[in-house]
């Protein structure tokens, strides 16, 4: 079958580092045009606005957003007015209505909008959801640390308004929770740490029900963590490395993991919903967020600097 | 037709100053146990309990919270997995997770769950819809601004973590909003003041899309505005004292408003979907107080003591 044409829209680290390689790779999506201000991919057309772009190829079916969340719900529109199916990186937009709002315009107009969450095609994710899925879950532990000075070297709007903080990575984590868990928990409380001339947490502690809990952190040096473990009366579970190793009982279970990556395996999802014509838009973990920023309680936090 | 039986759980100012009226002249609808620590109402069994009042009165098909939203989740499960219908109080819950398991909980049940919103009940909300209906909106403004220490007298609980701040009056603006705009709206951008030595806010400047606007103000002394105007190119409409009034450029438009109170419309409301088997969650008004909390920008205010 011949490739579906896509155009990648905002050509910045995440759309070369992971986006282009994908697609490169891809049996079902050929990269056929980019929109980007600066960005660009080599002999692929170039354009720098959306609209342009639409105009010129109307046999491209399908628009993938790589751009930041506060700009990226214009971008979606427009493509979605247009005809066109809709990927959106995560999380899907600044705020939950105006998600709410896409996928309005997409089941009005029967296309599908994917609400991507990349870390749940971890390697590991699969196997830890099919072990879960029959199990009594006692108590849950995410511990989510990194150092954001690694991450995001002196990207100020992470810690601007809609900048998410700390929980810009913490959103991975609770894409694989709510995935995992064979029943769906909601916030008790949480703790925030906000740093004094910062606009976002740059930690957090979040308690659920069921014992579920999270620590994210964005201060760590020195190695990083990225660890949910999940005990059960029949044995306790661990995702180590963003969902990338699972161990049951402290042993590395490896034998039945997906081999495809996390971009490749999330376009190789949008093909299925197109060809089936749905869309896959699941706002739990920017629920458990909203709900974190709603309910929390602000501890101040020493300044922080770049 | 006989009327049904309601419990009434959390007997504070809420439930004497309107649910407990609105029942004794309800065609539907009989008050048949209370649940409270301390309150009770005359002449009606009163329970410590809800579980206790559960077990003594299998009869009791409907259960009605007016608690505050951070306790009430727990209430609501029991009374649904007991098999009883659920009417909750605004806002439905302390999180929008806890709701969405609510959801689930009645679905799976086949039981009635309605997240009431009191305010979209006043007399001129139902005119002022009807009028917008078929308009387009040029522009609209909220402008909500009371006196906590009013409504409010040393309730230090609405200025911690769960209480909303200024968003508990003005989550009653948001669900009118909601309830007469013919197209949904989503936040672009907010400020929040928080005062030094508090959790919530007791200020907010909202901007949505469509020229939508939002100024919730918990400061202001001496007369209280409750008073939202869309303006559109066929004329101005401003629902004025919390949705009572209505205007047409400027004049009072007065003939086909509701007769009945807010709250003996949610008790009749109530008692429709129960009749249809349906739920009535509108979660629009919360999601925005949660995006607000998401994407505003923090401003310091001076301290609040009442």
């Amino acid at each position: 079958m011949a490739r579906q044409k896509v155009a990648l829209v905002g050509i910045g680290k995440i759309a070369l580092d992971q986006h282009v390689p994908a697609l490169a790779a891809s049996p079902d999506w050929e990269l056929a045009a980019t929109v980007s201000r600066h960005g660009r991919v080599d002999s692929v057309p170039a354009y720098e606005t959306l609209g342009a772009m639409l105009a010129a190829h109307p046999e491209i079916g399908m628009v993938s957003l790589c751009l930041p969340p506060v700009p990226r719900f214009d971008y979606a529109a427009e493509a979605l007015r247009a005809g066109r199916h809709v990927m959106l990186e995560k999380p899907p937009g600044a705020t939950l209505a105006e998600v709410h709002h896409l996928q309005s315009l997409a089941a009005g107009q029967g296309l599908t909008l994917f609400a991507t969450w990349h870390s749940r095609m971890a390697h590991a994710v699969a196997p830890a959801k099919a072990w879960l899925a029959d199990k009594t879950i006692t108590r849950a532990t995410i511990t989510w640390r990194e150092d954001v000075r690694k991450w995001h070297p002196g990207q100020d709007w992470v810690f601007e308004p809609g900048g998410m903080g700390v929980f810009d990575p913490g959103i991975n984590a609770l894409s694989i929770l709510t995935e995992i868990l064979p029943a769906p928990v909601h916030l008790l409380g949480a703790e925030l740490e906000f740093p004094a001339n910062r606009q976002t947490p740059i930690a957090a502690r979040l308690r659920f029900t069921d014992n579920v809990a999270a620590d994210f952190d964005w201060r760590q040096e020195g190695p990083q963590t990225w660890d949910i473990v999940v005990e059960t009366p029949s044995g306790t579970l661990a995702l180590r490395m963003g969902g990338n190793v699972l161990e049951i009982d402290g042993n590395v279970a490896g034998g039945e993991h997906t081999i495809m990556g996390e971009y490749p395996a999330l376009y190789a999802h949008m093909a299925t919903l197109v060809r089936q014509r749905i869309s896959d838009v699941d706002l739990a973990p920017m629920i458990h967020v909203a709900d974190a920023l709603t309910l929390g309680r602000r501890i101040p936090a020493a300044p922080f600097e770049f």
